[in-house]
């Protein structure tokens, strides 16, 4: 059963990695909210008066107040509704190596990091794409290491911030003419137990739907 | 008095603005702690050991557990050291507010943006530097407003963020020949506040030292 039903309404774009964290956050912590899907080329009145700084989804609106960028509304759904235990641990060192690790997977393994793939036919920037991705990633894979998730046995904080982009590796990998599994077994191996959660698994589209829209936009862009 | 005398170091560079923060923050909680400072072109082993990642000043090592990213070990050092009024409000909704301002500034008040008019001579170049830095300050001075701090009568977080680049206002405005304070004189103004605690009087150096500093930046990179 949920929480607080009605009140909670994000502002979405189905096939964006941020918008995905905020669903995965509501739902862990079984909160009830409305999706208000964006046409990202004629954006809705309500995101440009919501989010006048970026002008992007995903937007947390809660009470009628909103509330941006991705991670800042993942910290305040954890603060906001305690009763589900938290996405962070409680001691602070493991909290600040959590946090740490959000926001080298937040630098590193993007939007604008993927787009450098498909953004690109092949040839040199695609390359120089993938290598940044692939390294990035494999940082990551050494952190993960043998464990269920980043924080160990629960699934947290850096789990939410990169498992949205698990649902964009085989549209990366079509492009990019590669395998994320060859490269970061245990990456993958990771992914595929989040997507087991219902939170991640009603959050993340399906891998072919992305791939499709990635190849509309490669058309938009004109890649080819 | 301080706290745990001894056990807390920071791998500092004295003009880094990142540095500054986690000087400050520890002063706001009365925590002692060792400075040692790292010479960039020359880095210490405990540098890189402590930060392999980035191999970044700030690191902040308590109890030889090394954690970096001064925005992590803000957070950090205001979760450890709770005897002291929190850096962040208590109400969910205001922390949000903070958080999403403090990566605000982080992201658009950085060293990488001032490079951008330090770092060139007069023209084209510098002058877009000096547009971003100007339109994001003066978001940040409207956010401000007639406040005393970006919380409200309280010294916190956002503050601890973005004050350690008042201290490079003065280089700014030499290198690119414009005032601040004719631009954004509630922030020049919040940032005279701001000096006269102890905290960030201790943490922030000179400004003309750090145009000094910058004057040499300008001959290492060639700008003059």
């Amino acid at each position: 059963m949920g929480k607080d039903n009605g009140k909670v309404v994000v502002l979405d774009f189905w096939a964006s990695p941020y918008a995905m964290r905020t669903k995965i956050a509501l739902r862990e912590k079984g909160v009830e909210f409305k999706v208000q899907e964006e046409d990202l080329w004629n954006k809705s009145e309500l995101l440009l008066k919501s989010n006048p700084v970026y002008k992007k989804v995903p937007v947390l609106i809660d009470d009628n107040t909103p509330i941006s960028e991705s991670l800042v509304q993942v910290h305040y759904i954890d603060e906001k509704w305690t009763d589900v235990a938290s996405f962070l641990p409680s001691d602070p060192q493991a909290r600040a190596t959590a946090r740490f690790w959000a926001d080298f997977a937040d630098k590193t393994i993007s939007f604008e990091g993927g787009k450098k793939i498909w953004g690109n036919k092949k040839g040199e920037e695609q390359e120089k794409g993938k290598k940044e991705f692939l390294e990035s990633l494999k940082v990551l894979e050494v952190v993960l290491g043998d464990k269920s998730y980043f924080g160990g046995e629960t699934f947290g904080y850096v789990d939410i911030t990169l498992v949205p982009f698990y649902s964009w590796f085989y549209a990366l990998e079509k492009c990019g003419d590669f395998s994320v599994e060859t490269e970061c077994p245990k990456i993958v191996a990771w992914g595929k137990r989040c997507i087991e959660r219902k939170s991640v698994a009603a959050s993340l589209p399906e891998s072919e739907k992305v791939y499709q829209q990635v190849l509309k936009l490669r058309q938009i862009f004109g890649v080819e």
